[in-house]
């Protein structure tokens, strides 16, 4: 790829997104009626009634993109004013795939007390907070804090991966006739991405209401087992919930057996041998951006029956990209207070729904397909509703 | 006024700004430029030379409004929820005035300190800073600690004003024939505006290089003299700068005699008495918004040569409407650091310049003229340049 054109478009555009004025003044009277002394009567009726701000401002329609640019793509600690060009493109998706009006704001902090505070004090104009690229733990406890804001907080490197990995997976069990509770699945990374999918697989429940049987994580160090104690209090929890017959030990020793490998960790870590001590009609999901745990040539000529991994150029991307602009516009349609297990998994069984006949080179539909936006939505507003997180 | 009208616009809008991406994505290719991977170039380029962040991002372009909600146009402290739709109405005007993508970011703190912390934090997307109805003494150290960030902080409430007033007065000494050194100025208020006309008037020189003999301020209390010692620091500066003769007493006492009124205080505190004890041909300022210190054809009954007011249904409406979009469209293009006194004096002539002949009924240009902000814009730049602020 030509990187000089992505340098080139950036400087020609001067920013990705901007501000636009939904109505023009041509009068003093228009100024007379949005500006002063009009809209005092706006703020006044909020005054009296907080709610009323979602039917008079843009609140409704509104979501901050907050990073400390402590984990930025693949680059690292880059910090804020170079994270910006990233997250105005997250921003610019918002805005093209769900029609949002999402604003980045890289905060110069990195300190997890001061970001809570700022993301607190600055939600007034927004409807949603989308959290990106914040390093891990400081992601949780950030995420955590800000629950009970009043509007949702959502860490996409977490729950968009977790929701998109779900449904790629939902599908991917069709095409190879497996039952979900009795398939053994490996999550091989466990930062941000890697415990969120990890939680959010052991959370579901199929139609039959059956939970998953088992499923290992696997950190830098190896297999998370209630036998280790060189964790937080964060992979302390996945080590509870995950891995019931405390296994231990490396990559493939976990592999042995295994139905489905989920890479969210480095390139190259997966080995072909691995992949033939699975289980039969393996599935690999190798998650690893820009370079996967294993290339896909390999992983099929290891014997794997599908293969996806984060890229475009590849059949099967599992982005992101799939989740949020759907799973934001639901939430803010639904006026949710925040985005629960019920919506996430909602997102992600409408998500695989939008692939009736899945085979094994299309278990999801492309990232840019903006058709399913209204798909997810829907079922994310309706889960909303039903699970009791509306707005009074 | 029907104030039902603009709450039914309002409700219609659900906003009155928007965010719109600046190109739509039609392919992977788009993202792949515009998003992974292509934008890492844009982040490593900022990375390794921060200014560049000007030339690949929307910050050359972005202005904050930021507000505590504490002092919302008449309506007094509402708080940052209530403010908001006075804050979206304020960047419609410069999206639609000056072409700048500004976004509301009201704050649901009121402490000053972490005022000034936050928007220290999230300053890397923004190119300027517009504080906005923020009290006083609070909005004065706010501004002073925020000078040093590297890009223009500016409350609209003080300079804006100062601007338009300062503009103002010059086309309407034009019209009664007296020379600027000579006037004899009152300043009745001594709030955010108040102090801030003051020392802008104090502080400019006339072609000839004449400053202001005299200025008197009163506040509430009366006139502000160095005997007083009931104020706080900046009435203190104030003191020391204004009242040569320390003349003591209330608005009565200092306007006997006086040149030009101006007004920054409260409903009816002018009387027809007072204009009749002032030099011949006075002029009348009376800002107090909605409702002005004197009606004017009270004052023009009173003998005033010249009135003006805050409001668009009256001659000679003088609004800082006039005065932001240029001077932040100036700001931006100059790559200013901050904006100086001399950028509002250049501001301030620039808009006098607007109007070729002014009379007793026009002495500056209406709030919602768009040929004056390239005008503004052009001075204020030159002006940063000259005076070295403009970011290396």
């Amino acid at each position: 790829m030509d990187f000089s054109k992505a340098l080139k478009l950036h400087k020609k555009l001067r920013g990705k997104i901007g501000v636009k004025a939904k109505m023009q003044i041509k009068s003093l009277k228009d100024l007379s009626l949005l500006y002063t002394p009009g809209v005092a009567d706006a703020s006044l009726a909020i005054k009296e009634n907080p709610s009323m701000v979602y039917d008079l401002t843009m609140k409704s329609n509104c979501v901050a993109i907050i990073t400390d640019g402590s984990r930025v793509l693949g680059l690292g600690n880059i910090g804020a004013l170079a994270s910006l060009p990233v997250m105005e493109g997250k921003a610019m998706l918002f805005n093209v795939l769900a029609g949002i009006d999402a604003f980045p704001i890289p905060l110069l902090t990195q300190d997890k007390d001061e970001i809570i505070s700022i993301v607190k004090n600055i939600s007034p104009v927004f409807g949603g907070i989308n959290l990106e690229d914040i390093e891990n733990p400081k992601c949780f406890e950030i995420e955590r804090e800000l629950q009970e804001i009043g509007i949702p907080v959502f860490h996409d490197d977490q729950h968009g991966t977790a929701i998109a990995v779900l449904a790629g997976l939902l599908n991917s069990l069709k095409v190879v006739g497996k039952d979900f509770k009795d398939t053994k699945i490996v999550v091989n990374g466990a930062g941000a991405a890697g415990q969120a999918v990890s939680k959010l697989l052991l959370a579901f429940k199929d139609k039959k209401g059956n939970k998953l049987n088992d499923l290992i994580v696997l950190d830098r160090k190896g297999i998370i087992s209630k036998s280790r104690t060189d964790f937080d209090e964060f992979k302390q929890e996945l080590a509870k919930i995950s891995n019931k017959n405390n296994l231990q030990g490396d990559l493939a020793t976990a592999i042995k057996g295994a139905d489905v490998f989920i890479g969210l960790s480095s390139p190259n870590v997966l080995k072909k041998e691995m992949i033939q001590s699975m289980n039969k009609k393996p599935i690999i999901f190798a998650l690893s951006n820009p370079f996967p745990e294993i290339w896909p040539k390999d992983a099929l000529s290891g014997g794997a029956k599908i293969v996806a991994t984060a890229r475009s150029d590849f059949p099967n991307q599992l982005n992101n990209s799939l989740v949020f602009p759907g799973i934001f516009r639901g939430a803010l349609d639904a006026k949710a207070a925040k985005i629960n297990n019920e919506m996430k998994i909602a997102a992600a069984l409408a998500l695989a729904s939008c692939i009736k006949n899945p085979s094994a080179k299309k278990i999801l539909p492309e990232g840019i397909d903006k058709s399913i936006v209204p798909i997810i939505a829907k079922a994310v507003k309706l889960a909303a509703i039903s699970s009791g997180v509306v707005r009074k």
